[in-house]
């Protein structure tokens, strides 16, 4: 491996850079669709509200590794992901779910608009994120076959066998004080690993990459994810509100089983360390500019809690 | 047009043998994917509560009409709609939204197991549809692209500009007693007609049709669509608790604009019949079996009011 692969300085700013650009694409994507304008406003303020766009750019970095040469025709498709993103985070700020009155820094979307709107804001942003991932084979130029193994990776990965099925392991463990390990990190992989990886994924297939090359973006993906989620899981331990723009502690407060509270956070910064390893390794002796953004970004992300 | 065609005595029977074969799939659809326990109860509880299983049932007569010869191919396809419809159910009842304690003679969902399942179970409903629409391409043989338009088709319709706008449109015109007759035609086209019009399009897409015969199932679709809905709004004026299955006149209790209170009784019952001769028109000439189903099918939908 070599040296700039390890450079985690300047990888903040590239992922600022490539977040403008998926956002210049999300600010107008919505426009002309015939939504009702209560609706649109409330789905625009929850997509607008700033974040990391790390879905959509893992989906453009796979694909640019695979050989994927114009990101303008998959753009649509990694925005997708960035929707989906978006509308698990209405609905897990519901006051029937985690009922979370801050998000980004800003009222959550039930608190700005109402329950009701917050409800179809999710579900808006669920149903059009397939509109635009299929969008890519009618109109984007690529190959059907493609994105429908690209939308079958991330369909699978966000419906009641993944994301939601992760969040609704959250609620009922959320009520349990006996949660262990195995079972946290099978809820996370579900709630957070899969789509994460389903990105990764997504990317690989969109440009046509062959099983062997798709299992590579699994593999990382799976891994990033993880260090994903025990970075999260310490930052709301260590982190403060105004960094994070969501009350710290909240974990605690709803007495929540984290990586921290099971582990301890030395253990748990371990973890999370070995896993952006393991993220990196997954990538193998690749020589892509790529590859170096995609192990430059797995040492960020838990580098971030250290 | 066939006397045969006017035949409305057997639709009954035979919706209910189709709905039959759609039901034996729907029963272990949701099986042997990972989804945590309580959470698949939930979604197969509001699945598996009855209904006409009308969506399927236009997915798979539209393909056949078509010349699709084996309809096991598109079956996942044709039971995504009742998965979506189901969905919609579910948030529809909400307390936040129409707040429905009874739903096909049951409790509600989120009567019946608790809110935030409710939601969790219409999430998942709704991305699992995808999953299932999607494996006709991989799985069941149907060329990608065809798949790829037909899900298109299925997800605009679905989406914030078709059914999840109109249920927002109905939120915003419950509150208000000025709505007039477009404003109610609109809305309605978006939150029912929408998806009626999109499981017939999709059918079409699916077998293979060109534009203008897709043309033909759109235009049934949408005059089916309207009288199924003027009919629904009679129905809760007209008809019985017992029967229905929900309580009867919930829609002057809530307040809610609808034909009847627009027209009256017996011009609703003319525009309901007027538009489901429009879609027995759509067919034309049509000399196949499946369009002497369609027919009697527009015209049962309208039956039921008189």
């Amino acid at each position: 491996m070599s040296a700039e692969r390890l450079n985690v300085v300047d990888v903040k700013a590239e992922l600022k850079k490539r977040a403008a650009e998926v956002e210049a694409y999300l600010t107008d994507c919505l426009h002309g669709r015939n939504i009702p304008e209560r609706l649109l406003a409330s789905m625009q303020y929850s997509l607008m509200a700033g974040g990391k766009r790390l879905r959509p750019a893992l989906v453009l970095a796979f694909a640019r590794l695979h050989g994927a040469s114009c990101c303008c025709k998959i753009m649509p498709f990694a925005a997708s992901l960035e929707l989906i993103h978006t509308y698990s985070l209405i609905h897990d700020d519901l006051p029937a779910m985690d009922d979370d009155d801050l998000r980004r820094g800003k009222p959550s979307n039930h608190k700005q608009f109402d329950e009701a709107t917050a409800i179809l804001a999710g579900d808006g942003l669920l149903t059009d994120a397939f509109s635009f991932m299929l969008s890519c084979a009618s109109e984007g130029g690529v190959p059907a076959s493609r994105v429908v193994r690209a939308a079958q990776a991330v369909a699978s990965a966000a419906g009641s066998g993944g994301m939601v099925g992760g969040q609704a392991l959250d609620m009922e463990y959320t009520a349990r004080n006996d949660v262990n390990f195995e079972e946290l990190r099978a809820m996370h992989s579900m709630k957070t690993g899969a789509l994460i990886t389903a990105s990764c994924v997504a990317g690989a297939l969109l440009a046509g990459a062959e099983p062997p090359l798709a299992r590579c973006a699994r593999e990382y993906g799976r891994n990033l994810g993880a260090a994903f989620q025990i970075a999260d899981d310490i930052l709301d331990v260590v982190g403060d509100t105004a960094t994070m723009g969501k009350p710290a502690g909240s974990d605690e407060r709803q007495g929540k089983t984290t990586y921290p509270s099971l582990l301890g956070l030395e253990k748990s910064r371990d973890l999370a360390r070995s896993r952006a390893a393991a993220a990196v390794a997954a990538l193998g002796e690749l020589d892509h500019p790529e590859a170096d953004f995609l192990c430059a970004l797995a040492l960020y992300i838990v580098e971030r809690v250290n």
